[in-house]
């Protein structure tokens, strides 16, 4: 059976992203790092990166290794395909990649910015920019190619069966890429979350606070690990998250596809099939074509360089619409109205980003009032933060419930319900589609930090360090932004995997059962209850084992750096050299340490409870995690964001400025919602999806068991 | 048509209950108020909180017109019964009356307990246990008389309709009791946490921090509104709290009796609706009896008396066992097996109060883990806490989900799903049926609490601080049993109750639509998606908003106390008097101002939902405010309790001890939990029950708008 012609925008769409992404990063390249200190600290920084890096996919390998066997096992038992653990395999490999190219580029790109910053902002924001663009077009490049040579190949595997029976095995196979990408995402975001977070908390915490040396100060020991932290958390393991989020979104809305166009013929089911991945790929022409709006003349001002960045989303969100509406209307000319579920997902995004900036810009009120706390005591400062994260739910978790009940009836969810749901997955393609320069938005912020790093490190003149300053603040905001889009893509996701979860499990009770089995995903099957309440409490359970991991790995880094001054001589005098190498390799032991039990606990407890609760129970455990975790997760990124910019606020001269008894109190507002905002939160992005994904794919063992329990038969 | 002669052992109980009540009251009143200066505090104590009541009821009465007046145009219109507006007032009269009782008792005990610690410890503990146990049996006792009543007017309208649908009409009718229960203890709970916290919050930072006197200095302008709060927020509000949840478990039993026991005859079908009625009976009877298990000898030390609590409560435990199992087999021969779901229900209750304090005391490590991160700063004791808080939800929740599916399948809810629904509802009335006892081991802590103050501010010899000191942490131990007491039984309550609802709805769809409403209460149904994400969002939006109306009132006696101590000449040498009940006076009137916008947010979101989004909107919205209110108040509360405890334990001289770098960084933490413990927590625990109420009683005008929205028809 040969692939329809329409596919190849797809692969099309992904090599132009790599090529681009390849032009951007060797213009970078071409740049120069500066002095030989500057490259000194750039290769530091670079070195000590890629040693975690390396450490990180040492022990994932090995996990890969044995879910591998454990679902050839499955496989060899018939309770799945022999393509599932190969589709796992490179989910993890191509997840892995993405944030591993980003992270080159990244390390790269940091010393080069602080050297442009020498000549204008501009010049600062093209480099910066331009590694956060490597980043997004890798991302989306790799995930759609990769997932077309999937396509090609299961198509062709399976072009004997007719169209239904075919697009089914196929979809059915390809989520089992996603619980790769997932998985390594997960490992990636909690793995370098808690490094970035320790030798953040403990860099401040000795540094600042009790030595009272300023932040990247070169004296400080954990200040190397600080900016490696950057690196290894918020740009590999924010590319793996993204990785998955994109792949995700696209197999679940494959996989409702097949339901939905079953009865239009095979022509539509087809089409059907491909829309979420030729979205996704003019998405990346659209994103491309935006990124040149973004730019400025050579004396811009900060917020000349925030309204470009927002040129070029909006610009992507309006040039995505514009293609996407083409591609419905010449793929699914009977169902038009799909593009609307796409608008939605578009606008839920530019919402839930406008919301995000509300709560967590110091422009507007709740950042200003967790400042204006300050002056009281630091405990008032948590307790406005609390509730400024908690009112941020409000807003966000409305425009996502506006979303998914506009995108499922404007599909025709009314009187197809399997349209409906294919309408909530494909708009989460469509927010995601312009991810490419999203991410690029975001992607940059660490780059910009780590150029400030360099310069501070470096003693660059003022004006250099003022404009890497002012490109790390303006990092911040689109960092909130980012985070908001994440979270709401996520969620759009992860409930069409729980959709696609339940069409899995008709499937695979008709393979392994020999019939469809008869489930009751009511709310009054009381197995479905329990899920939900056990769902609900996970996304709490993981983000403490998280938050404590980051606090334990802190006060290890902590004890170093103490150590450090009171060991190496001459070393608050700037005569003795700090060991970086060492509070370097602490963070790494640790992360590598602590990111497994979070990890399996993610992995394991959907799987426990399909063995004791049936399929009923996983779906109530999946919905309880997503409406909670979601809330959570949202709640985690804008407490934490808003923190960060209070302390901000106060350190731009409001309530004492630095040094203050308001700016003391909050610091601690800010070294609280660091593990909350960079290592617990985005970490539930990817556990609600990763858990639906286990899920799908233990399937077959689930019902199997089931079969031999009574009370589950 | 006559009641049954096993329904009298309902009021037979209540009448008990009332009188042992007034027993142990006039027994309290007859022993001495001590010397005058500790009549003086007692008083000012007694005149503030009973001011702060009546303003709080001129509130509630203004509401409940309101509410009365649109219940009745419900009525008119025929989307209700005229039984419900009336019902509806009785449920919030005695809710009221119970928190008033109470209170009034416990204002009158503190001084005696101080006294009574003259004698000795033990003598101290049965004053205030005395006063405990008022308030357990006065709501025990008023609920279930208020019940019976109700049971026998409407028995007696609809004597005439056969059985089931007479039973289907007198629990539907019933319903609406819980609904004024549910408000005027939401208030409550509302009011009276932001007063209290507000108080709390606002002695401490200025007086503690700033001015670096003691607790309860009588130096200090707000130290009595502080004892006020402890007896509004801790006592009437907890009381109105608990009132209400007792009253929801019976009647939603009752509700889902009439489906369970429709196919077994009359008598089975009464008796079943009896059983939940009668179990409370015995239960008080058995509350009663182990009460006087509550006996040291006077010379004992607090670990004998923490023990003596624990024989009343496991006492109490055992005979509601015994006594539920005889009533069981006597009611319900042919259906034993529902007391399997009893004692679900009752040990549940007891391992939550296991894993609380296990959490929240410090002879565990939890506590422990925080205390030694205060060495490091506050902002790592706040991580940890926050850590503590969410990893406590992970036993807690899997106690509330096995006992679900316990009490479920143990009903029989295999073969008859009604039954098993029933099973669930019975499990949280076999956990409430020991409610006489255990409300006494936690409402005596505020009296207790008082009695310190007192002994403070009346400047007591060191042995009678040191006494009620051992008193109030014994109170904090049994305290934090007590919340998660409270939440789990909230939580069974509320899952009945979302039952009920589907029932009601059913109901009420054949009343004013004329035919069986067609319900989709799947995970597939987008409405009730969006409902689920809607509802798990709304526990954090009002959390936040009670959290910043505690932070608004606190900075409000912060500028109060600030003032006086800069205007009213000698006061921090002694020789001037503070305006204490200038500060009781800005208490109340922000509690009363700030507890309307998160109450009416809670009542009116289901409403919107319903309108919005349909019967199934409501269901997911009620389902998923459920899983995830449960984990927040439980977070909310063991955090909090685990703070205070860390703070308690480094005071004891650990980590440095009083004054310590330590204890400052703990008393943040401390602080931080204070409002979600005792304001915004607890107030999770009626939000839940309330929305499902609320829910139910507009089920009526819900359907009809739904049958002209052609998206809901």
């Amino acid at each position: 059976m040969n692939v329809s012609p329409i596919f190849w925008i797809a692969p099309g769409g992904a090599v132009i992203a790599l090529v681009t992404a390849l032009i951007l990063a060797l213009q970078n390249m071409k740049r120069s790092e500066g002095t030989e200190p500057m490259k000194e600290v750039a290769k530091a920084v670079r070195i000590g990166a890629m040693a975690y890096l390396k450490q990180q996919y040492k022990g994932v390998i090995l996990f890969f290794g044995i879910v591998f066997v454990l679902l050839c096992v499955l496989a060899a038992l018939g309770l799945q395909t022999w393509f599932v653990p190969f589709a796992f395999l490179t989910g993890g490999f191509f997840s892995g990649l993405s944030g591993y190219i980003g992270m080159s580029v990244g390390v790269r790109s940091s010393a080069r910015t602080t050297h442009a910053c020498k000549t204008s902002l501009n010049s600062g924001l093209r480099v910066a920019f331009n590694s956060g663009m490597v980043m997004g077009l890798t991302v989306v490049g790799l995930g759609l190619i990769d997932l077309s040579v999937w396509y090609i190949i299961l198509n062709a595997v399976y072009a004997n069966l007719p169209t239904v029976e075919r697009l089914t095995a196929i979809t059915s196979a390809m989520i089992a890429f996603g619980i790769g990408a997932s998985s390594q995402a997960l490992f990636a975001r909690v793995g370098g979350g808690i490094f970035t977070k320790a030798a953040d908390v403990g860099a401040d915490l000795v540094g600042k606070v009790e030595a009272g040396i300023p932040e990247d100060d070169p004296r400080n020991p954990a200040v190397i690990a600080d900016n490696v932290g950057d690196n290894v958390g918020d740009i590999a393991g924010m590319g793996a998250d993204l990785y998955e989020s994109y792949v995700d979104s696209i197999v679940a809305s494959m996989a409702l596809s097949v339901v939905a166009f079953a009865s239009f013929g095979d022509t539509t089911s087809v089409n059907g099939l491909l829309l979420p991945m030729v979205l996704s790929g003019v998405g990346i022409v659209g994103a491309i074509l935006a990124s040149f709006l973004v730019r400025a003349g050579e004396k811009a001002e900060q917020k000349v360089l925030l309204a470009a960045l927002r040129r070029g989303t909006y610009g992507a969100t309006i040039l995505s619409g514009v293609l996407g509406f083409l591609m419905v209307k010449w793929l699914l000319p009977g169902h038009i109205q799909v593009f609307w579920s796409i608008l939605s997902g578009l606008l839920a995004g530019v919402i839930v980003g406008y919301f995000t900036e509300r709560f967590t810009s110091d422009s507007y009120k709740p950042v200003q009032s967790i400042a204006a706390e300050a002056k009281t005591s630091p405990a008032t400062v948590i307790i406005e933060g609390l509730a400024v994260g908690m009112n941020s739910t409000i807003p966000i978790v409305i425009t996502v419930a506006v979303a998914i009940i506009t995108s499922y009836y404007m599909a025709g969810g009314a009187s197809n319900p399997g349209l409906g749901l294919y309408g909530i997955g494909i708009s989460a393609v469509g927010m995601l589609s312009t991810l490419g320069i999203t991410l690029a938005t975001d992607a940059y912020g660490p780059v910009a930090d780590n150029a400030g790093g360099n310069a501070e490190m470096t003693h660059q003149e003022p004006i250099v360090r003022e404009r890497t300053d002012a490109l790390d603040s303006l990092g911040n905001t689109t960092a909130a932004t980012g985070k908001g889009f994440a979270i709401a893509s996520a969620a759009l996701t992860a409930l069409a995997l729980i959709a696609a979860y339940r069409g899995e499990a008709v499937h695979m009770s008709e393979r392994v059962l020999g019939h469809v089995k008869d489930m009751d995903l009511t709310l009054l099957n009381p197995r479905l209850v329990a899920g939900l309440f056990l769902g609900a409490m996970l996304p709490m359970g993981v983000s403490s084992m998280i938050m404590r991991a980051v606090g334990r790995a802190a006060s290890k880094i902590v004890e170093e750096v103490r150590r450090q001054f009171k060991t190496i001589p001459g070393l608050m005098e700037g005569t003795g050299k700090p060991d970086y190498a060492h509070a370097v390799a602490i963070c790494t032991k640790a992360a590598q340490r602590e990111m497994i039990a979070p990890s399996l606990l993610a992995i394991i407890a959907p799987i426990v409870t399909g063995l004791v609760l049936g399929v009923e129970g996983v779906a109530g455990f999946l919905a309880g995690g997503l409406a909670a975790g979601f809330c959570l997760a949202v709640f985690s990124a804008n407490a934490g964001g808003a923190w960060d910019n209070a302390k901000k606020f106060i350190e731009k001269g409001n309530f004492g400025g630095k040094g203050s008894p308001a700016h003391h109190a909050a610091v601690v507002g800010d070294t609280v919602g660091d593990p909350l905002k960079d290592a617990s939160g985005p970490s539930l992005n990817i556990l609600l999806k990763l858990q639906s994904m286990v899920s799908i794919v233990v399937l077959g063992l689930v019902l199997k068991v089931s079969s031999y329990l009574p009370w589950l038969r």
